[in-house]
């Protein structure tokens, strides 16, 4: 088995991300000393992925408490009020990030430390066990999913979901990763995902370096590689799913949907359960963040359009649950109709957590 | 009224063409003194769009002889069939180019020609008259077009179909000119068309520099930019038109067709009957080229995928008729059952063209 990459990680005692920006072309750790910095990599997208942004934020309270050194309990409780304010903001879409950042604060205050210190070591220990339920969860989702598409081994995906995404193996491709474990070879066809080139630079490049049979495409192929028969599944990650199954994720995902039930090709959504949010009913109540207009009109310094164009650049889209046929989850897969699958598939998960 | 930019034109006596690689960055005409840097021109890219390329080939004709200067008519005639040859095959899926290569040989031998000379200005009257009547073809298009758009002026389109494009105005962008010019004001939601970005490149440069409200979106965003109600109409050009109207178009094309489909919006194709292949019955029958790899691993030199990535870089890409809502062209616009609407105005178009 090769070395696995992983985008997040705590390492003697920091955090430590893979600058993904960077990625093709080298492999660059960066290591986060403070909250401007934890802030500066969410949203320029040096950290991304919605398990993994959540991940970074859950560290980056650590961080924070360590730069600040706060003099009294309160003192720490106040900083880290602060910092999930601080934090939350940078991406709004993703559910992980403000899930993880409450979680984080709300351990911080049952802790009942009755030292700084022993706030820093409650906040530690939460983002540590939210790192290791990610990891089992990536896990999880991929064993059910290799057992969803074992007879369906041709599949497109879009952006990037795997191990620089997550806590673990990832979404999508932890089924990916499953399904090539299991002996099942599956061939997958990676969608580039301009403006940011997630698939071609991310999922190409560690799916190669896992050994997986991958072909790289222009998002505008999707259509005719499904009406030419290259694929037999699509599968996608998710950075927010509402009550009833409404699904934001990576800018082209709606349209992906309409196009494999044009072609009937099963269309799923992998995600770990702090990817739902019971909170939001549907996708209209989802914020979609809007991103730079230079993030179209160029890649990587190299203009690709009038610098004074107008560009309309929504980072995420919104497919209604009516063109999801299953969600694969850590708890099993989810069936219609999701109102009721998603509630008790996120109240079981709400059982298990760590309180 | 601004100055309007032409791809191909004849001027003093030689090709001379806009490098459309180096737009919007810059600019840059390039004159074509050989066959071989005619082929070049349209194998790179330099010169596109199929009624831009069916013009280069037929002044290509010219440039050929005019290098090889033939002793006699009958080696004239020689140059002319090799030169065709030669040209036909750099690009497959376009009818434009072979179209206007056939013509003009036929042309050729009709002439009657009694010197090397004589032939030579056979040639080059019926490539300014295949000019003259592509001109005329991409008004009359427009004009027809702004009718049936007058009221829907929210348009998608891919690719670029302008001035760039072809010997007048355009196929679908002369729709829009022809709306600006109305005083309806359209709203073009210009798709960058990757992999050579036709779309953020040219599309968006000509617009801007016509004075048309053109905003720039990644291919991802035309699902969502349906959904969210932004898009009235699409309008696209195309490359080869089937006796039954299936289409060949670029890549993408298809699948913005099956989007339109899905919101019930109209989606229309654009070009002139010259584009029309009677010979061709159906989608099945059209050859689709595949482009290097390299197109889809970066752009401008820049690398945005690992250099060893397998890609599928499918050129073009076809849409079935039965997609498509209406063919606007220069006979007016044909509205399905396709098969004997399109019969119909090929045979008056042949009827009306220069014998």
């Amino acid at each position: 088995m090769r070395a696995a990459v992983a985008g997040v990680r705590w390492d003697v005692g920091g955090l430590v991300i893979v600058d993904q920006r960077r990625l093709p072309a080298e492999v660059v750790e960066w290591r986060l000393d403070s909250v401007d910095e934890v802030a500066d990599a969410i949203r320029t997208l040096a950290v991304r992925g919605a398990p993994a942004i959540g991940l970074a934020g859950a560290y980056g309270i650590v961080v924070g408490l360590r730069q600040v050194r706060p003099g009294s309990v309160e003192a720490a409780l106040e900083s880290v009020r602060a910092i999930e304010e601080r934090l939350r903001s940078v991406r709004p879409t993703a559910v992980n990030l403000s899930g993880s950042l409450a979680r984080v604060r709300r351990a911080a205050v049952a802790s009942g430390a009755t030292s700084p210190e022993g706030v820093v070591a409650a906040v530690l220990a939460e983002a540590v066990a939210i790192h290791a339920e990610d990891r089992d969860a990536t896990l999880a989702i991929g064993r059910h999913g290799a057992r969803l598409l074992a007879d369906t081994p041709r599949i497109l995906t879009h952006c990037n979901t795997g191990r620089l995404a997550t806590g673990g193996d990832g979404t999508a491709l932890s089924v990916v990763y499953a399904l090539a474990a299991a002996g099942v070879m599956p061939q997958v066809l990676a969608t580039e995902s301009r403006p940011l080139l997630q698939g071609a630079r991310l999922t190409a490049w560690e799916l190669r370096a896992a050994g997986v049979d991958v072909r790289l495409i222009v998002d505008s192929a999707a259509g005719a590689a499904m009406s030419g028969g290259l694929v037999q599944a699509v599968i996608v990650g998710c950075d927010r799913v509402a009550a009833n199954g409404d699904t934001a994720n990576k800018i082209g995902t709606y349209q992906l949907a309409v196009l494999a039930r044009h072609h009937g090709i099963p269309f799923y959504v992998a995600g770990p359960l702090s990817s739902f949010d019971a909170e939001t009913p549907n996708g209209h109540a989802i914020v979609v963040e809007e991103r730079s207009a230079d993030e179209v009109r160029g890649f990587g310094g190299h203009a690709t359009a009038p610098a004074d164009v107008p560009v309309w650049n929504p980072a995420f889209d919104v497919t209604p649950a009516e063109l999801i046929t299953a969600f694969v989850t850590e708890a099993g897969v989810l069936e219609p109709p999701f109102g009721p699958s998603i509630a008790t598939a996120v109240a079981l998960g709400a059982g298990n957590a760590t309180p």
